[in-house]
Parts: C-alpha cells; structure tokens; sequence
C-alpha cells in the first residue's frame, strides 16, 4: 500500500480556534502527522512524496475568487491597522431567505467574513503552502488510483471536508477529498466520497451537492448540537439534478461499535446502488472513543470493522485523511482502518 | 417638541467589539445618552419616560424564534463549561446559492451563528432591558405622531437599523426605527423611513425588503470597502411586491455637506414621490466630520440642512436615534438636526 505525504503539511501552525467567544489552542497541529505515521509504519506502507501543486489545479473544486482571497489575503491583512495576528471575521455574511441578496466587498475586512465560516480557520503565512500539500498528496492518491492501484492512503493536513467551494472552516482550506473525487470523475471513473469524520462533512456535501455524477454519503454526529451546527441533517439529500445524490447519516452523540456499523451498513449499500468504480473514504479518525471532541465512541477494532466494510466493495479505495486529534489511539486506529481495508 | 427616552437604556454596557481580529473598548456606550441629551436640552425639549414593553411587542418586526434566542441567550450560555463572558459567534451560517439550505440548530453555540451577524452585538444581562427601552422610546414616539405631534425624537439606544427579523448585529438588537414604522403602517399611517446614519441601515431593509407598502431609503458610505459591506449597494432596490421600494444611495467615503444634500435630494424625491402621512427618520449621527467611525463629513451645518430638507416634505417625522459616537460635536448636531426640522 502506498502513502503518500507532502512535507510541507507540516508547516501549517495554527495558534488557536475560538471555542464558545474563547481563542483556545488548536488541536489541528502539526504534531498529528508524527502520530499518524505511527499508523502507517505499523501497515508497513511505501511512503511517497506528491508532485507540488499549484493554487490553479485547486480550481477543480474552487471558486477563482477564493483561490486568489487565499493568495493576497496574508500580504492584505497585514496591511490592515491594528489587526490581530491572523483573522477571525467579525461581520458574516449570514444569507437565508428573508434578507436580500449579499454582495462581494471589496474590503479585506469584509472578505474574511465572506470567505471563513467561522472562528477555526486561521490563515498564517504557511497556511496556504500546507494546505497545497494536502492537496497534492490528495490529487496524487487519485493519480496512482487512476494508474491500477487499489488501495492508496493520502495524509493530507489540513484537512479538507469543511472546505466549500468559496469557504475555509473548521481547520480546512482546499477540499483534499473533493480534488481527488472531481479528478477521478474527470478521468472517467464514477467516484462516490463516504465520510466517516465524526463531523459532517459540509464542504463536500456543497461542492456537489447539485450533481448526480458523484455521490456523497456522511456518517456524523447529529449537528443539531455538534459542529457543523447547520449543516448535515438527514433532509439533505441533494439540489436539481442531484436529488437523492447526497445521503446524511446524523448519529446520537456517544455512538459506539455496534450502532455505527449498523448505519454504515445503510450508508453503503447506498454507495452499492449507486455502483461506483472508485470510493474516496474522507477518513476521519475523529470517531474515536478518546478523540478530544468526544462526538463518537468507536474502538479500535471497530475502525478495522469499518475497513473491511469498505473493502467488500470491492472497488479501489483512495483513503484521504480528514480529521482526528492527538490521543494515544490515533496512530493505532489509522493502522486499524488501513489494516481493515487491506493494508 | 417631545424626546422620548427610557431610563432603561443607560443599563446595557457592551464591553467591546471585535475590529480586525481583535476585542477592542465599543463607543456604544451609555455616555453617548448624556451627550445626546446636551443636544436636546439645547433645544428644549419636553422629556417623556415612555411605557415599558415586553418582547412579544418586538414581534412586529421580528421573528418568534430570534426573541426567543435573546429571552434565554443569558442564562443558557452562562451554562457553557469555560465559555467566555459574552457570546462571540464561532460558527457562521453563512448562506448564499451554491450551499445547501441551512438548518437551524438546537446548540445554543449554533444559534449564536445564527442570530449574531457579527462580532459588534455582545448580550450580557441588562442588554436586553436597554434594548427594550430603546424599543419603547421608539414605539411611544410613534403613538406621540399617531396622536397629532408632528415632530418627536426618541432616543433610542442601543440602536437598532442593523437589526433584522431575526439578527442582531452592528450595535443593534431590536429594530427600533422598523417598529415604530410597522406600528405606524398598522394604524393605517403611509410610512417611508429615511436613514442618514453613516452605515447602511440592512437591517431595516431586510425588514421591508419584499413590501411595497413602506418606503426604505437609505444614504451611507459605499459598502464595498465600509460596514456593514455585503448590503447597502444601489442594486438592492427590493424584491416581489416591494420591488422599486428600497433606495440605496452609497456615497465615497469623506463625503462632505454639498455632494450630501445633492443625494439628500434625490432620497427626498423618492420620499415624495412614495407620498407618506408620516416619515422616520433613522437619525444616527456618525455622518459627522469628527465621528470616530469617519465616514462621512458632515457640518453642524450639514446636520441642521438635513433637518430643513425634511421637515420641507410637510408630513410628521419621528426621528428615531441610530448610531452617532462620541465626539466634541455628537449633541451640537443632534441640535442642529433637530432645529432644522422645526423643534
């Protein structure tokens, strides 16, 4: 099995996230990529290092307008008086039915409140440099996919599944899963995209969220009180022509093994109906029973479960690593995964 | 002439807001009262303490759900573990074509991102209390104007024209100018609202945004570079029946007293041509030269030449205070403004 990693993941440093109106240390750190190593060592993966990408491919999933803000936007936020280190957006650029249409600014100020959709996307000089690593180790998963592999780990990081067309959140930048979902599909596979983060995966579920061509499935933690808060209930089921494209799988909070299986069952005889040749898994270990966010309570034998569930497929799997923070199990539950899928 | 004032809006103390990143001290506080209050003594008028209202009378303007949010906001996210000492959203539900619907969620840290559009509208527990009062001075302004006064100014605060049906944002709560308008309407009265605060009042236009049966005007600093940036811009002109009911003039930042009252003039068309029994007139202040937020440029001069252009339409104006922070000049404007609409 082959890994493929960037180094220059690494350099993303992210100071803090806000949690509740507090900055709070992010757990999105760098020192992730040591413990999901452990995992890979222990599968006994070939490592490889992607071609670099540039802010140009990422087009495949994102709007010019975004790519260029995530371009100029450290040079033009430290052009600003008096600003804090990094931005945190202060107006937001709410949109319902009920208030009119919103407008582009031209303002830094203002773009930030368009672009990041909440408090847990800082942008720092390396931001972007790492962000295009998660991207190349993604986009090249799908390239060694299209070339005859069947089983392919990219850890990308940042992650990627927050990410919309036109918005960084919840620690993501460039949509790594979706890249390599959009790539494959332009290279002729069908591709459907199952998220296992124990967070919603809402900036996939937008970047197709009106296409029949790939399928997107999430299993999460009910969002009515579990970030993304808006996003990820079971009546998003897709727009226009992909109506019924899109499946939702909210879970009560504290799900463990046993019932998580049982909606994974659902969620994949979806993925079976819609007879993919490829699946990208958005391989979130942040399902852990001792994850930091406490959403999920999978063990280790259940990540193993998950991957012989997938497996069974019997379709080459790219496996791109969303999120899953610092604890004694990461490393083992990514070897679990792996090890299941056939590593 | 009558000033409506309700000693309850000296209580809020909003500690902050967040300006590029940062928390910094808010010029809305309760000091702007007395200055504002020079201003009326300037000009002698007859102070009334208006009758208390309750939240279910904000539903004229605002949503069920949004009164509910700030009725319980307090206590529930005092119940957060480490929550800081006021809401700050950290999630936003941001919307626009190309997302997919949002849902509203039960997690009171959800319905922060919901209902506050930025970072300027702390809640602590005598927000809601001021807010009322500011309400209150509004509301009874209205029924001074329904009983046969022809100029009465209330001096609400905190403001409220960034307000909308269910958002506070920008300083504002409750829409204080929309409620008294919307009171005025019901009691059968033609009403156009006309705002010169230096930001443009989104809140009151999302309010009418699909009604044609009251006229919103507004003249503010072009939002492509200045708050509240995704609205204000000249092609929100309405929507549905309310289409061709909302005018938008933004104007270059510095803008002084002569170009001003040129597009003053052209605002006053419309208001004639819409032909209201009654106007209100969305008074803040922070057009002015010396306004920390610099804007605009206007004269005490400037200000008194508002008041007469308007008090030329012939009809009973409410003036309801919006923004306007302190400065050497805040109540030798507002005299101004009043004086020139015939106090």
């Amino acid at each position: 099995m082959i890994t493929v990693f960037a180094e220059a993941s690494r350099r993303h440093e992210p100071p803090g996230f806000v949690v509740a109106g507090r900055i709070r240390p992010s757990p999105e750190r760098p020192e992730r990529i040591d413990l999901l190593m452990e995992g890979v060592r222990a599968v006994g993966a070939t490592l490889v290092e992607p071609p670099p990408v540039t802010l140009a491919e990422a087009a495949l999933v994102h709007d010019a307008r975004y790519l260029a803000f995530l371009e100029t936007l450290v040079e033009r936020w430290g052009r600003q008086p008096d600003a804090a280190a990094y931005p945190i957006p202060n107006i937001h650029a709410l949109g319902r039915p009920g208030l009119p249409p919103a407008s582009y600014p031209e303002s830094v100020i203002g773009q930030v409140g368009w672009h990041l959709g909440d408090g847990s996307a800082p942008i720092l000089p390396d931001t972007l440099p790492a962000a295009l690593g998660a991207a190349a180790s993604a986009l090249h998963g799908a390239t060694l996919v299209l070339g005859g592999e069947t089983l392919v780990y990219a850890l990308s990081r940042p992650p990627g599944h927050h990410a919309s067309a036109d918005m960084a959140a919840g620690f993501c930048y460039l949509n790594n899963s979706a890249l390599a979902a959009e790539a494959l599909t332009r290279a002729g596979r069908r591709t459907a995209i199952l998220d296992v983060d124990v967070h919603h995966g809402n900036g996939t579920e937008a970047i197709f969220y009106d296409r029949a061509d790939v399928l997107t499935v999430s299993l999460h933690v009910d969002p009515a009180r579990f970030y993304p808060f808006f996003w990820g209930y079971a009546a998003e089921t897709g727009a226009g022509a992909g109506e019924g494209f899109n499946l939702n799988l909210p879970l009560p909070r504290g799900t463990g093994d046993a019932a998580y299986l049982e909606a994974l069952g659902l969620a994949l005889d979806r993925v079976r109906a819609f007879a993919p040749d490829v699946l990208v898994l958005a391989a979130g270990l942040d399902a852990a029973a001792d994850d930091p966010f406490q959403g999920f309570a999978l063990s280790q034998g259940g990540f193993e479960a998950i991957g012989r569930a997938v497996r069974a497929l019997g379709v080459p799997v790219l496996a791109v690593q969303e999120g899953g923070y610092p604890s004694p199990t990461l490393g083992l539950n990514l070897a679990a995964l792996l090890s299941g899928l056939g590593a």
